[in-house]
C-alpha cells in the first residue's frame, strides 16, 4: 500500500499547491511568495507526517519532483489566475481528490512505520489537512479547516478505512479504492450542498 | 526521572488541552476545530521537544492516550463550556500544575537524551510553553506567553532546578518535588496578584 | 565546506536575532518575549534545515552558544533599542551578511547529508529565510519575505552557487567566497535602491 503510485501522490501535491497559490494570489503576494505558499500547501502535510514518524529526509525534501510540481502550480496560478478562478469548481473537485489521496497515503505510510492504528488514522488526516493549515498560518489567518469540520472528517474517514482494512487484512487494492471513494464522495457532496 | 508517572504527564496534557479548547470555543470554532486546538495545546510542547532531541515518534504520536485525554478535554469544553468558564480559576490552578509537570518532565527527558545542561533547561521551558504558543498561532494571535514573562520564567525555574539537581546528583524525588512546587507556587502567586 | 567557521555562523545568528528582537520591541513585547523572538529569528532556519535532513539534535539545540548570542542580541536590543534603530542601516548590512552566511552554510550542510542538488539549494534558502518567517508568524503577520522576493532570490543564488561548485568539484574556498559575495551584493544593491 505504500507503493501508492507516485503519480497519484504528485497529483495530490499539485492540486493542493494550486490552492496555496490561489490563496497567495488573492492576498496580493508576488511570484516568490506565491511559490512558497504553493510548496507549503502542497507538502506541509506530508513533511509533518514524515517528521513525526521518523521518515527523514521527508519525501518532499528528498525527492525534487514534489518541489517541481508545486512550482508549476505556483507559476500557472500566478500568470493565469483568472483561468484558475474561473475553474474554481474543478479545483474544488481536484482538491477533494487530493485530500483522499493524501489521507490514504498518509495512513498507509504511518502503518508501515509501525504506528498504532489510532495514531496512524490521525496521521492520515494530518497528511490531508496539514498543508491547508500551514498555508493559512502563513497568511496570518485562522485555518479554514478548523471552521469546516466536514473537510477533516472526510480525511479521517478515508484514513480509518485504510487502518481497519489493514487490521482485518483485507486486500490492499480494494481497501484503497473504498477509502479513496468515500473521502472523495463525502467532499463532493459537501461542496454541492455549499 | 524519565519515569515521571504517565498519569501526571497525561494530567498536564488534559489541563493544557482544556486551555486550547476554551480558546477555540471563545473564537467560535466548531467541534472539530476545538478538538484540534485541544490536541495542539496539550501536545505541541512535548512533540517539539521530542523532535528536537530525536525521540521519534514523539510520545504524543506513538501513544494514543495523549490523543485520548486531549479529545475528552475538547468534548467536555465544547459541550459544557459555561461550566469550564465558571471554573476558570480552577482551570488556572490546574494550568499552573500542568506547566510545572511539563517543565520538569521536559528537562528530564532532554537530559536523558544527552543534551547539555543549558539546552536541557531551555527544552524544559519549551515543553511547558510550546502548547500555548501553537494554540495562539493557530488562532492568528501573538502568543500570550510572549507578553507575560512570569509564565515562562516559572517554567524555566522548574527546568533549571531539575538540571542543577541532576548536575549535583541530588536525589531525584526531592529535586522533582522542589521543582514542581517552585513552578506551581510562582504561577499561583502571579495569578493571585492578577 | 561544512567547516564554515563557527564564528561566522554565530555572527549570522546574532544579526538575525537582532532583527527578531527589533520586531518584538516594536510590537511592545516585554523582555522575555523579545528574547524568544531573538532566538526564533536567529535559529529557526537552521533548526528547520536540521530537522529536515535528519541532523538531530539540531546545531542550535545541541550547542548552547547559539542560544547565548541570541540572548545577547535580545538584551542589547531591549535595553538599547533606540541605538539599534539609529543603526538600522548597519543592521540591514549585517542582515545581508547573515543571509549570505546562512544560505551558504545551509546548502553545504544539506549536501554533506546526501541531499540531491535541487533540494540542497532549496534548503540553503530555507536556512536563510526560515528565521524571518517564524519571527513574523509569531507576531501574527504575513512573513515579509513572501512580499519581497529579492530577499529570497539572493539566498537562492548563494545556495545555487555552492551546489553548482560542488557538482563541478571546484575548490571550496573559492566557491564559498563567490557565493557569499553574490548574496551580500545582491542584498546591498536591493537595500540601496530601497
Amino acid at each position: 500500500m505504500d507503493k501508492l503510485p507516485i503519480v497519484l501522490d504528485l497529483t495530490g501535491t499539485f492540486v493542493f499547491a494550486l490552492s496555496g497559490a490561489l490563496a497567495g494570489t488573492k492576498r496580493g503576494l508576488d511570484l516568490f511568495g506565491v511559490m512558497v505558499l504553493s510548496f507549503a500547501a502542497g507538502n506541509s502535510g506530508g513533511i509533518t507526517r514524515d517528521l513525526l514518524i521518523g521518515a527523514v529526509p521527508p519525501g518532499a525534501v528528498g525527492d525534487w519532483r514534489y518541489l517541481g510540481v508545486s512550482l508549476v502550480a505556483g507559476l500557472v496560478t500566478f500568470y493565469f489566475s483568472s483561468l484558475i478562478v474561473r475553474m474554481s469548481n474543478a479545483v474544488l473537485v481536484f482538491d477533494a481528490a487530493g485530500l483522499a489521496l493524501f489521507a490514504v497515503a498518509g495512513s498507509s505510510k504511518a502503518l508501515s512505520f509501525g504506528l498504532n492504528p489510532v495514531m496512524a488514522t490521525v496521521l492520515g488526516m494530518v497528511t490531508g489537512i496539514g498543508g491547508g493549515i500551514v498555508r493559512d498560518v502563513l497568511l496570518a489567518e485562522i485555518p479554514t479547516v478548523l471552521r469546516a469540520d466536514l473537510y477533516a472528517v472526510a480525511a479521517l474517514a478515508a484514513a480509518a478505512i485504510v487502518v481497519v482494512g489493514y487490521l482485518l487484512q483485507l486486500p490492499d487494492a480494494l481497501v484503497t479504492a473504498v477509502a479513496l471513494a468515500s473521502c472523495f464522495l463525502l467532499r463532493v457532496m459537501a461542496i454541492k450542498r455549499g
